[in-house]
């Protein structure tokens, strides 16, 4: 099954169009966990990458008959070296035998000889002498296209080829997203619509039965106008829309993100439910130690505050 | 020394302002080196890790008098996931004992704290509860500003403090660079020339006592006459000019990236340099096994090649 079907039908088994970002900083991990990796040692990126492996694995369990969908976070790996990056995959593998739809979140982008070793890392495989090999065999990548159609291309062909996804970078979630992405173009266009367009474009020949294509874009829920224009611009592109919780999107600001079906948009939220025991919301109720139940809690409370807009 | 000065530095000694691409593609390795590393086994990501160190560490012992600084890509290592990653690091930390500058080849990018960790793990440090530890520790990133200054921020930062480089996205050498980058905005500057203004702007409190920042720019030697304009309209930005030999720049199409001292600008030559053997000029006189040598003529014709027209 192409991934637009998988997501969508991952989607309508949990009824929740969430995503569990995994960007786990080590400030975020329970000190119980932390004493235990790191008893040998007390700088050691093994012991990091362990007790990153081991919150993971806690938040997984704690939310995987809940949220469709998980978003490993590279940068937060690769801080840690080799073995930041052996607990991506670890990560990566854990959340498939959990059953959770895997978004890696590189925004990778590059001319294409090279962005087709990307996509061989993250979407496709990777040629050894006489064998092909899964490399991290996630189910879809975050990418850029400043680079246009050579850097995207190579990932096209894993969309279709692996049944893979990307979601472009069209409109992000930080405050300076607009300082290039806003920008209008000559022919009345903002550089965001445009890059839609081209979402459009890339996407067409890979639209599933759902009705939406395996090439989705990335649009912040802390832009909310933009957010309904591009809705109407992308009607065929999955939206996965960061920028829930700890940045200040509420469920009011994804609602125009999703159709009449409540399908075409998923919503990532990373701190917010990593650290939910931290949350005004939560706090009087659970410690760091209980992060997994508060994750659940929270996980529930977000699909709760998003089913009621859409 | 700053990134800016150390990289002038290097130059000068030198005598040659170019960098050697290591870009390891399986197929690029002579036969004796993957048969020993795959003896055990056909399939391993750890043998073709442990055959891309030693190709690396062929070329850079063949080169390390001749050449300033090496840029690894970093895509072609994480296709061989966490080895390769590990083969990365090995390939730095070799690189950096022979003198070279590193210059980590990523093109990363995110909202700004996860544009931190890139920074932590390409260029600054990562805690580790009470220690900080150097990771990759390169001198230089590539970077892509899609999302503006949020997303460059952290690199900056680690600039000032760690006394790094980075180079951003401008102009880049692949055929469908112009999709976006060319693009006119209404206020008559091309996406490109917007992109400069803003190198410019950042790159502006790094300036070097050699007259150019530790902000610098990619700028394609498959686009001329952009080069040229990209020249003037950057004169305090060093350019890291892909695109060479293999790509089909040839000296002429670099040759106005330079200044009237021969700086302001370093050429990068992958797959010509690390596959040598294979070029028409030199395919008659060396096989695979004599990559090194290869490479090593190579290095040589290319710097008096390049040092001819500046």
């Amino acid at each position: 099954m192409n991934f637009s079907d998988r997501l969508a039908k991952a989607i309508k088994e949990k009824n929740n169009p969430t995503v569990l970002g995994l960007d786990p900083k080590l400030e975020f991990i329970p000190d119980s966990i932390k004493k235990a990796c790191f008893k040998d040692c007390d700088c050691s990126f093994k012991a990091a990458a362990k007790s990153i492996v081991e919150f993971n694995i806690g938040l997984m369990d704690a939310t995987y008959d809940i949220i469709p969908a998980v978003k490993p976070q590279v940068a937060y790996y690769e801080m840690l070296g080799p073995e930041g990056i052996s607990a991506l995959n670890q990560t990566i593998q854990y959340a498939k035998q959990r059953g959770f739809v895997v978004i890696a979140d590189g925004k990778r982008n590059d001319i294409g000889p090279t962005a087709e070793a990307y996509s061989c890392a993250f979407l496709g495989k990777t040629s050894l002498l006489d064998t092909k090999r899964d490399v991290f065999n996630a189910d879809a990548l975050t990418v850029n296209a400043y680079l246009g159609i050579d850097g995207i291309k190579p990932f096209l062909n894993d969309c279709t080829q692996e049944e893979k996804g990307i979601f472009i970078l069209v409109k992000t979630s930080n405050p300076s997203s607009g300082q290039l992405q806003d920008m209008k173009l000559e022919d009345g266009r903002r550089v965001y619509e445009m890059m839609a367009d081209l979402v459009n474009q890339w996407g067409e020949p890979l639209i599933g039965d759902c009705g939406y294509s395996s090439v989705g874009a990335v649009v912040g829920a802390t832009y909310p106008e933009q957010l309904k224009t591009l809705r109407e611009r992308m009607p065929k592109a999955w939206f996965l829309v960061p920028g829930y919780g700890a940045q200040g999107g509420g469920a009011k600001d994804v609602a125009a993100a999703f159709d009449k079906n409540g399908l075409g948009a998923i919503v990532n939220a990373s701190r917010s439910l990593m650290c939910a025991y931290k949350l005004d919301f939560w706090k009087d109720r659970f410690t760091s130690e209980d992060f997994r139940e508060a994750a659940r809690a929270e996980a529930i409370r977000m699909r709760d505050d998003i089913l009621s807009v859409i």
